[in-house]
């Protein structure tokens, strides 16, 4: 009977300890940028949070049942891709030409594997197409009609012409336009959109993910940072997996999520001094406004943006869940 | 006359002092790969001793007599991009369907400002349009027709269809497409080429320059570590200047050129400790093959490589020149 109760008892301390060395964390964006209080109405807000809570407490619950980092990453941010309210898949922002082209990026911690897609015009899920490239080409980024051939032959599936596009976004380009045919510069809040999800899974891999419909108005085949590996996406499990959200081309001088996970990796800063220095200090000085999320090996949890909002969700190792919108909350 | 010889020997003082300030540094690789003794004529290497020490003594003459890094960087890159010797420009290798597709990338150290075009296939100068997308647009990466189309507007010189083939080229794709269709891995070596310049100039900027036709038999639209920044290209004035050649995916994923600046930054290391760290353990081990040239903040060059062989000159701030090929010299 002693023997018996010892031997539950180190069941129970091994099954726990198994827990705190698996813990699992997520942390999900959907846009930075001049998101406002009352700025939209209260039904679009409520909406948002709703979409934000159940993706991020959908994604956690996958990820406690042991699903791989990868699976959990491409399945909420595809949710995200088919939602039109983020500025991804159904929903992406227009080219000035009136087109939308999408760039995803997806890259796996333990392996440093990762794939990207940039200027895709056709593919349902840009994040999926970014895996395969990943996982079933021999490279890391393909962009354009290439990329769209790589999507046929390997059977993804195909959107017809007009599947991403939405009246709300039509309207933006439009407004943009007429700004800028007339010399001003655009109001409108065209940098941003972007969504991302980071993992930390049960198998203890870091996992990142970012898609985006890009900027309102890019013209000449403009890439963002979304697919450069080390601007908009990087995961390292020696330190952590960032995605971002902003205006792009300062996340790709500065190599935003590449220098959050070298902070920590060669000066020994925390997840959130990395976050910090480059997000509320080195971008806030170079003027590049957005944000990051990230969560590193341990399980903590990093929501950085420098503008006045970012769509964000995310539950940390220890079970604490976020959601929010606007800065002061 | 004591008054005026105080002068004198102030002036002298402040003249070498300010020389000693203001050390120029220049150096250049032409590709990495299994570049072996007796594996080329005699006179194929004569020329590309020629060609190497004319481009390196050149671009340091220009440093000398002042010219800002981007014009050094930019007007020697395009030497290269003339000649057939370097997978770049004239002499680029064959896609898959036999065209001929160019990325390139510049990148200044001061403002961290950058530019990158990839997958162009009629603009003679790749690198001097990086540069033009680097000033001239609000974006730093450009890609396919969208990047020809801005080229055009900006007036940049267009060549016709076939200007940068070569028969050379051509006959490594054709051994390149009967070794895939046999099934077989092509011993030919298809990954490497490129060309790439880093300097520190008279007014202590650091410029990092690449460029490149990419892989031999590259599909679906491949982009390389060429035009992502941080990955082929990075300079930043508190470390270094890097251009890699190599193994592009490799590259991207292990953010080669920042993680040279970045050890530099956050772990004290010397520029020679961080190229070896990346380029012969990390790289190494990761099974990534190439090599970087970089120049650091101080003049001092590091000319690092994995495979048997880099095209490599350079002349460090104390003026010492090298010139080299093969990895036993």
């Amino acid at each position: 009977m002693i023997k018996q109760l010892g031997l539950l008892a180190l069941l129970v301390i091994s099954t726990v300890s198994h827990a705190e060395e698996q813990a699992v964390a997520i942390a999900l964006h959907g846009g930075a940028g001049t998101i406002e209080r009352g700025r939209m109405s209260a039904e679009m807000e409520a909406e948002y949070r709703t979409f934000l809570d159940a993706a991020i407490v959908a994604g956690h619950e996958q990820l406690k049942a042991g699903a791989p980092g990868l699976d959990v990453v491409v399945d909420i941010i595809h949710r995200m891709e088919e939602s039109p309210l983020f500025n991804a898949g159904r929903g992406s922002v227009y080219t000035w030409e009136g087109t939308n082209e999408l760039d995803a990026a997806i890259m796996h911690g333990e392996t440093r594997d990762a794939g990207a897609v940039a200027g895709v015009t056709t593919v349902k899920s840009p994040i999926a197409l970014a895996r395969a490239v990943m996982e079933d080409s021999p490279h890391v980024m393909l962009a354009g009609r290439g990329a769209e051939v790589f999507a046929r032959e390997q059977g993804y599936e195909i959107v017809p012409e007009g599947y991403f596009g939405t009246e709300r976004r039509l309207k933006s380009l439009e407004a943009y336009k007429a700004k800028r045919q007339a010399g001003l510069e655009p109001e409108v809040d065209y940098k941003f959109g972007t969504v991302g999800l980071v993992v930390l899974d049960a198998q203890g891999n870091l996992v990142a993910g970012t898609s985006t419909g890009g900027m309102t108005g890019k013209r000449w085949g403009r890439i963002g940072d979304v697919p450069v590996i080390g601007a908009g996406t990087y995961a390292d499990n020696r330190t952590c997996a960032v995605s971002a959200t902003g205006h792009g081309e300062y996340f790709i001088r500065h190599t935003v999520a590449r220098d959050i996970c070298a902070r920590m990796q060669y000066a020994g800063a925390s997840l959130s001094e990395s976050a910090d220095a480059m997000v509320m200090k080195e971008l806030v000085e170079a003027g590049g406004s957005g944000g990051i999320i990230a969560v590193d090996y341990q399980g903590n949890v990093a929501l950085t943006f420098n503008s006045a909002g970012m769509y964000r969700a995310s539950i940390d190792g220890e079970g604490n869940k976020v959601v929010g919108i606007y800065g002061d909350e």
